[in-house]
C-alpha cells in the first residue's frame, strides 16, 4: 500500500562532491564533509552521555544508540553543510573553530530535523526501503515504536541547542525559527497527505497551485531556507531584520524548483546516474510532471492518464509516458528550467550586499541547477 | 493487537468535580471548568486563523479544526485546571482576569501536549476507542495522517506560547521547560513501550524498578509536575529556583502513588464507579498490582501467572485474580496507600512555606487520595 503524494526529496538534495574549504587553521584541502561527520560522532556521544542523566535503564540506550545510528548519518548531509557553508560566505573568511562547531551543531540540527520527518513520512507512506536499507519502523523489532523514536529524534534538537546556544541573545530566536520551520513542514506534509490519500487514484485533486504550496512547505522552508538562516542567525542577524525575507525571496523559488528537477529526473533521468528507478508514476505522486500534463492534454489523453496513472504494471506506466512524450514535457521542462535560472539570478541581483553576500546563494544555485543525478 | 506496557492515564485525574472559585472579578459561584472550556475556543479559533496566515488551504483548515476538536476536549482537563489553581495557590488570592487567562493558555498547552501523546499512543498501543469514540487514527479517512496530526498538536503548543508569552523574561524558560517535560515523557514512553513488546508475554521483563521508572517519566512529569512548575513560573518564580526542585520532590511521589491506583482500580475498583471494565491483565499491562505480586509468589503461583497473564479469556483473567487475592494485593495496596500518603504529607511539611504555599499541594492531594474512581 502505497500512499501517493509530494516525495520528500530525503538526501539528493545538491549532488556535486563536497568542495575541499579550509577549516579553521586547518591545511589546505581539509575536507568539509568529513569534518561534518565527525561531529556527529561527538554529538551523538553527548546524547548518549546527557540520556544517562535522565536514568535511561541500559536497554534504552542501546535502543536509542541503534536508533539515530540507523537513521541520521548515511545521507548526503547537503542540508547540514549548507549551514557551514553559508556562514563560510557571511563571514567571507575561513571559520574559527567555535564558528565551525556552531555551525556544525546547527547543521545536525537540520540533519535531525529531517530524520525525525523521514522515520514518520515513511510509517505514513508505507515505505519500504530508504537509503538501500529498510526503513526504520520496517527494522526487525521496531515497528510502531518509530513513531516515539521521531519524537524522540525532534527532542534531541531542542537539547543541542540548548547545550551549545542557551546563553546566547538569540537563543529564543533560534528556537523560534527551529519551530516555526517545523511547523510549515507539517502543514505542507498535511496537504500532501490530504491532496493525494492512500489508494485513490483522482488526479482531479492535483493541481499546479496545490503543487507549489505543498513544494514550498513541505520542501522548501526546512531544506532551503532553514540550513541559511541558521546560518545568518549565527553570524548575528537580527532575527527582525528584512534580510530574511530577502533569503525567502531566493531560496522558495530555488526549493520550487529543485523539486521540479526531481520530478523530472525520477522519470526521464538515467537510472545508472541517479542511482534508482524512478516510480512517481506507478506510486500517483503529485509531481511535477503530472500537473504540467493535466491542464495541456485533450480528452484522450486525459483518459489514458485517468486510466493509467497510479498503476503498478509497466504497460500503464508506459502509456503514461507516451503522452508525457506527446506532449514533449521534456521540452516544457527544459524551457521551465532556462526560466526558473533566470528568475532566481534577477531575484539574487536584488539582493541587498551589504547584509548578504550573493555568491552565498550563487554558490547554491550552482549545486542546484543541472545536475543529471 | 494490544501492546502491553504501563497504560497513560488518559484523563481520569483527580475526578472530584471542579471546586467553584471566584475568578477575577467574576461572581462567587463562577465555574472554572466552564471558563476554561469558553478558553479553549477562543484558542482554537485564534490558531485556525493563524494557520490562514501560512495559507492553508480550505480543506487542510477544516481537516485541522476538526482535528483538533475531535482530539483536545472532552476530557476531565484535571492537568490544565491545575495550571489555574495552582497560580490561585501561589497568589493566595483571586487571579486577574489577565493572569487567568494566562494561566488557561498554559493549561490548555498541558492539554495539547497530553493529545500529541495520546493520539501517538493510541497508535502505537493499536487502541480501539478513546472517550468513548473510536481512537482518531481509527475514524474514517485518517489512519496514519494522525502521526503528523499528532506533530501539528504539538507544534500548536509553540504558537501559542510564542502569542502569549513572547515578551515576557521567562519565555525561554518556558519553552525550555515545555521541551524538558516532552523530552522526559518520551523517554518513559521508550521504555515503556520496549518493557513490555507487542504480542510478547513474559513476565521476567517486568520490575518494580522499571514499574517506578516509567511511571515517573511517562506520567509524573508531564501530568503532575508540568502543571505546577508552569504556574510557579507564571507566578513570576526564577527558572534557576530551588523551588522547583522541591515541587518535585512531592509532585513525583504523588504521581507514582497515583498511577498504582490508577492500576488498583482497574482490577479492584467497581465498573459501575470507575466508568469502564478494566483489562489491564488481558492487555499484559505492567501494572502495579503484577509488579507487586511477581517478587510475592510461590512457584506454583508464579506459573499460573505465566500462563494465565496477558490472556483475552475471561477463565485466565479468573485465574490471575485468583493469585492476586491469594496474595491479598488489596490489603497490600491498603497499606500502600496509607505509607505514600503519610510520606508525601511529610515532603510537603518539608516544603518552605516561604516561596510554595503548601496548600497548593495539599489540594492536589486531597483530589488525588481515596478516589474510588
Amino acid at each position: 500500500m502505497m500512499r501517493s503524494g509530494t516525495k520528500r526529496t530525503s538526501d539528493n538534495h545538491a549532488t556535486t562532491s563536497p568542495k575541499k574549504v579550509k577549516v579553521g587553521t586547518a591545511a589546505e584541502g581539509y575536507d568539509e564533509k568529513k569534518h561534518f561527520e565527525a561531529t556527529y560522532e561527538t554529538l551523538a556521544k553527548e546524547l548518549l552521555e546527557d540520556m544517562k542523566t535522565y536514568r535511561l535503564p541500559a536497554n534504552g540506550l542501546a535502543w536509542v544508540e541503534k536508533m539515530l545510528n540507523y537513521t541520521i548519518p548515511g545521507g548526503k548531509m547537503n542540508r547540514g553543510l549548507t549551514v557551514v557553508s553559508s556562514l563560510k560566505s557571511l563571514k567571507k573568511r575561513d571559520l574559527t573553530e567555535e564558528e565551525l562547531l556552531h555551525a556544525e551543531v546547527l547543521g545536525w540540527c537540520v540533519e535531525l530535523l529531517q530524520a525525525f520527518f523521514l522515520i514518520s513520512d515513511d510509517i505514513m507512506d508505507s515505505s519500504v526501503t530508504r537509503r538501500g536499507a529498510p526503513c526504520w519502523y520496517r527494522a526487525e523489532g521496531v515497528g510502531m515504536i518509530a513513531i516515539n523514536d521521531a519524537f524522540i529524534v525532534e527532542a534531541t534538537i531542542y537539547r543541542l541547542i540548548k547545550k551549545y546556544f542557551r546563553g546566547h541573545a538569540f537563543y529564543a530566536d533560534l528556537l523560534d525559527l527551529m519551530h516555526e520551520v517545523t511547523y510549515q513542514t507539517e502543514l505542507g506534509q498535511l496537504m500532501d497527505l490530504i491532496t493525494a490519500p492512500e489508494d485513490n487514484v483522482d488526479l482531479t485533486r492535483f493541481s499546479i497551485e496545490k503543487y507549489k504550496y505543498i513544494v514550498e512547505f513541505k520542501t522548501a522552508y526546512y531544506s532551503f531556507y532553514l540550513p541559511v538562516a541558521l546560518a545568518m542567525m549565527l553570524h548575528g542577524i537580527p532575527a527582525d531584520s528584512d534580510s530574511y525575507k530577502q533569503a525567502l525571496r531566493v531560496l522558495l523559488p530555488l526549493g520550487e524548483y529543485f523539486q521540479a528537477q526531481d520530478d523530472y529526473l525520477d522519470c526521464f533521468g538515467s537510472p545508472e546516474v541517479i542511482g534508482k528507478i524512478g516510480t512517481d508514476i506507478e506510486d500517483n505522486k503529485c509531481s511535477w510532471l503530472v500537473n504540467q500534463a493535466l491542464p495541456l492534454c485533450n480528452a484522450e489523453q486525459r483518459k489514458k492518464l485517468d486510466e493509467n496513472y497510479g498503476q503498478r504494471k509497466p504497460e500503464n506506466v508506459a502509456v503514461v509516458k507516451q503522452v508525457y512524450a506527446e506532449l514533449d514535457l521534456e521540452g516544457l521542462y527544459r524551457n521551465y528550467e532556462e526560466e526558473s535560472h533566470a528568475k532566481v539570478m534577477k531575484l539574487i541581483e536584488e539582493i541587498d550586499e551589504k547584509v548578504l553576500p550573493r555568491d552565498m546563494f550563487v554558490t547554491f544555485v550552482k549545486r542546484v541547477y543541472k545536475r543529471n543525478k
